[in-house]
């Protein structure tokens, strides 16, 4: 009568984590624990056993962990996923016949029933049953419990047997698995190197690395840089476009429209005469130096990120070769990329909408892999938000089913929605409004958005303090003060944060109005005194170090906002899942004023009881203290400290644990 | 290179409503409106158009209703709804590029530019694009604006037509739709009938209809006892088992072990030499009398709801003609069913999880649509959920699939999560656990939760205020005022309640220390005088005008509490979308003591400014006020009245209004 019954025995429901159930990859990098947690149930009472099937991508075998009942109908396992690749994740349930039958038999014991033979006959032939399936030991053991059951002097002793845990776990190993429900989704989880969640990024201009005044800077200058910015702690070192540039409508200084003799143009307007994107503009050296300097900043514990422009000069190679992937307008010119009214005539954008997209897809793909064969690793992606999601998402993919150690930085300042979009369809870590946010309320409330909602499985936000495009506002106006604290924020709230050089320098002039770089290098080659007095290079190296030596501070979703009463003084902390590693830190918002404040310690959720002794080391200064209960107060100036970052060591011992105690 | 470039362009989520995202149907009734929003963007700048797709189940044809845009990426389409079927919708997407067109030239006119000549030119092109799409008229008057731009005199002439919203209408039904993208899932929404959502139920043994005591009622003596039962204005009369009933271990009065010689036995303990479930119980009556009862009870305006037990007395022809449908212990008898300790040996329950379980599957789909045949078209499921889910999901769609307008009632009182997820898999309406709430916080959290979270879309609570397993503390301790203040909560709470007679008597003995009625009619026949001193048929019988006469009280998921000063006193409200139904009630909770609260009506909600002049209608008592201002005082005293209802009139006509102002 009824034509299908499809079986789904077992609900199987809130999955966690999980990006829009399951449409796009959580992410992890390796070591970190991936918790799957779900609802699961059915009818009746029956005992339920249930499981995580995993495997690494291209992988054959499905690795197989456990799901253990938590609370209610709560299952919990935890996977430890050691690769960095891609993985794929399915849950299942199924009933556990003899685990039913063990629990309803315990309750008839104890409600006093005398007469349990037909249960025991029930519960023999469940152990049968399993022995015909089991093979090798297994098999031999549950015939071995059958047998010891049949000879067991009464019914008692047979209890024993029956109920033993031992037997239990040795059926359910066996045992066919009724009512079997596979979840309806495969799940992904993205396992990153760990430096996608844990860096601090440096940005520099190659062509300003030199030493004399207009001289084009070279690769071979950049590496001269290496020891100095190392020094400063950093680990990733990210290079604007380091291709040709185009000479037609080519901008001048300050973004003048019309470029002077000399004027080396924006490194954003690729592709000259000497070629496009997998060319090196001359004036920086050729591929071999570019491969040089890949080798010297390993050998300086740092990687090169490159970027990632898709946008093309007038004078690129594929505007001849390819016009297909450009926007014609009726009268057959190329249109120019514009944002009405403002026009960007160095720059044509790449036609996505255009019958030939396929092929502009690839020739990106091709671009890419390029780069990663000559050494690269990280590209930083310029204005990913005005191409398609989907392209994002074939290219990363793509890249990384070959290369899964490739990270993608995501630079889109946009609404909120596309800026999680790219996150979710798979860029490694992404910009944030942190640039932009100055009081203690805002932080609050976007940094816990970014850090506990469930974006935190998603979007990783490196949190750059400065950019070639954006000298915010808090450090034209608060001058040194602001520079030093708008670095120690970024440095401990994220875990991968970001320099635009000139920053240790305190550099803040603009444009008037603007949040531009007055004289900015995106127009000019400008050569530094990188020691000129009044650098803050030794906070930077200081606060890099504390990153590096504190495992709390190498994990982004960790951070907790704590009570200090003033508006101006951001209290907060990262601390490792065993507690092991605890870091506090109290910065003056205010660059202009000295505050003070009594912060409220969350010694409780820190694993400190309230009348428990404890140490707190300051890390900038070294300084130690030994205290009790959880109030502390600070004051902040910030012409001297913006911050006071405390390490929390716990008092162990008591007299108890001495020796002669009793 | 690359294999495979799947285009899903525009993002398109937080698609809503959605039951698990799109798992399970969401539920409206005929007539209601369907909101589907959803947030849907896609990288840049361009315009987007988007629809709501949806048809009947069955139907060929799609229908096609436009999602506006609302705020920031945010979409909204409202559907009407008005067949009592099941309706599929999916969502989609694409770029609407003559609209990209008009904005960006829009902008570039506001932003000064002069010389339009390469941007028209794109916009003719767009339009002749779409002429060329087009057929009949629209083609034609495509054709005439193209010639109409060529023909205009100058720029400004040709702006003026081509920026006409007539003519972007018209392109936009006749383009193509690059970047189409429909949305992954395909939503369901069960519409069901209006008694879905709005009834009063009224549940009686029809073995205890007669007027001779201790005489076996007749379906004939139900129908001598409709005209009372509507008078109390009750719209489904629903019906314990009504089939043969088994004498093996049949139960005794007051559920003892042994019948004694006449005792009827538990109507639950179903199956007899006389038939199963698709027999009818001789001492009632034939399948002709029944049918006639249905007859009868549609002509007082009522529908009868019979209850589907799965379970089978061993006197049921089934034990004998399916074995393979029960559970067969070691020695070879059939389990009977308990929870141990407590044993139930006058019912076996059906074995779901054995071999034959398809078959057993089809055979309860056979009884439902006997019954359905029979005229029934409303079924109370006992206890669902001892079986399975998945069972439930395919039982009930089949059916529905046939015959759309029978609704199912589940009687799951167990886990939160199992009384969800039948609700999920389809079941129309649910008990609750209203039945034990009493006080004000309670009340209040958990008809939050049931009326405004995501439980509304697929969960209808059944608001019984009594059932023949549960006679409440509340109404065993309080007496009449008891009854009245529950009955007053039951009925305005939710737009489906239901009472089991006696209540209307304010029966209340228990056997001492349960919830069980003593001398229980599930074990006896009992015999009343319907117009006992006491009864609070009058009470009932108004409320249940008062519902039928306001139509915010037919809504289900318009339930918002508001504040009163008293813990005592339960103030709430329902309203129309429109508001030109406004009910405000406040109920005293104490059936013990009188209690007075100042109450802060939600005027601003309710569409009423400070000072504008309301009237209140108390509708138990007919008495009206006229008011101004949010405050309100009441004093209740459970002797008399438990509640007072109040209709909301809006006084709108001021001196303005009147002829000779000004």
């Amino acid at each position: 009568m009824a034509m299908t019954k499809p079986r789904q025995p077992i609900v199987i429901e809130r999955v966690a984590p999980a990006v829009d159930d399951g449409r796009y990859p959580v992410k992890r990098v390796v070591g970190e624990p991936l918790v799957v947690s779900a609802d699961i149930f059915k009818e009746g009472h029956d005992v339920l056993a249930a499981a995580v099937r995993y495997r690494a991508r291209g992988g054959a075998d499905w690795r197989v962990t456990p799901l253990l009942k938590r609370d209610g109908d709560r299952w919990v396992a935890e996977l430890a996923l050691n690769e960095n690749t891609r993985y794929t994740y399915v849950l299942e349930a199924w009933t556990d016949r003899f685990g039913s039958w063990v629990r309803e038999t315990e309750r008839r014991v104890a409600g006093g029933q005398t007469d349990l033979r037909s249960e025991l006959l029930e519960g023999r032939a469940l152990i049968e049953e399993a022995a015909g399936a089991a093979s090798g030991v297994d098999a031999e053991r549950l015939r071995h419990a059958v047998g010891a059951l049949d000879a067991a002097p009464d019914q008692e002793a047979r209890l024993r047997l029956i109920l033993d845990t031992g037997l239990r776990a040795l059926v359910a190993r066996a045992a066919s698995r009724p009512d079997l429900t596979r979840h309806d989704r495969e799940y992904e989880v993205v396992v990153d190197r760990p430096r996608a969640r844990f860096a601090a990024w440096y940005e520099c201009f190659p062509r300003s690395q030199g030493r004399v005044p207009a001289r084009h800077g070279t690769f071979e200058d950049v590496i001269g840089r290496l020891p100095d910015i190392q020094a400063m702690g950093f680990d990733v070192l990210y290079l604007p476009p380091i291709h040709p540039i185009g000479r037609t409508h080519r901008k001048g200084r300050n973004n003048a429209l019309a470029a002077g003799p000399g004027d080396p143009g924006s490194p954003w307007a690729i592709g000259g005469p000497e070629g496009g994107h997998d060319a090196v503009e001359p004036g920086l050296g050729t591929l071999d130096d570019f491969r040089r300097l890949v080798k010297a900043a390993g050998d300086h514990g740092m990687e090169l990120a490159l970027d990632l422009a898709i946008q093309c000069s007038p004078d690129h190679p594929w505007v001849r070769e390819h016009p297909e992937w450009f926007h014609h307008r009726p009268d057959g010119s190329i249109k120019y990329a514009e944002n009405p009214p403002k026009k960007y005539q160095d720059i044509y954008p790449l036609n996505f909408a255009g019958h030939a997209w396929g092929s502009l897809w690839d020739a990106w793909l091709r671009i890419v892999l390029f780069w990663v064969e000559q050494g690269v690793r990280t590209f930083r992606v310029d204005n990913p938000h005005t191409k398609p999601l989907d392209f994002w998402r074939w290219l990363i993919r793509e890249v990384q089913d070959r290369h899964p150690d490739v990270i993608f930085l995501s630079e889109a300042f946009t609404r909120p929605s596309v800026m999680r979009a790219l996150a979710k369809i798979g860029f490694s870590q992404s910009y944030t409004y942190f640039t932009w946010r100055n009081f203690k309320e805002e932080l609050t409330e976007y940094l816990t958005e970014l850090t506990q909602s469930d974006m935190v499985e998603y979007y990783r936000g490196n949190f750059f303090v400065n950019t070639p495009d954006i000298l915010p506002e808090v450090l034209q106006r608060g001058g040194p003060p602001a520079f030093r604290l708008r670095a120690a924020l970024g440095a401990l709230l994220s875990s991968v944060w970001g320099v635009y050089s000139g920053f240790e320098l305190c550099e803040n002039a603009a444009v008037p109005g603007t949040e531009e770089y007055l004289d900015s290098e995106k127009y000019e080659i400008r050569v530094r005194d990188w020691n000129a007095p009044g650098h803050i290079k030794d906070l930077i190296a200081r606060l890099n170090r504390i990153r590096r030596d504190n495992p709390a501070l190498h994990e982004y979703r960790n951070l907790r906002f704590y009570e200090a009463a003033s508006d101006h003084i951001l209290f907060f902390g990262k601390a490792t899942a065993a507690r092991d590693n605890v870091i506090l830190a109290a910065v003056n918002l205010d660059p202009f004023g000295a505050h003070e404040a009594r912060l409220d310690l969350p010694l409780a959720k820190l694993g400190v009881a309230p009348d428990e002794a404890y140490e707190l080391t300051e890390l900038l200064s070294g300084t130690r203290r030994l205290c009790r209960g959880p109030q502390q107060t600070v004051a902040l100036d910030p012409e001297h400290g913006p911050a006071v970052i405390w390490r929390l060591g716990r008092w162990r011992r008591r007299e108890q644990d001495f020796d002669y105690f009793a």
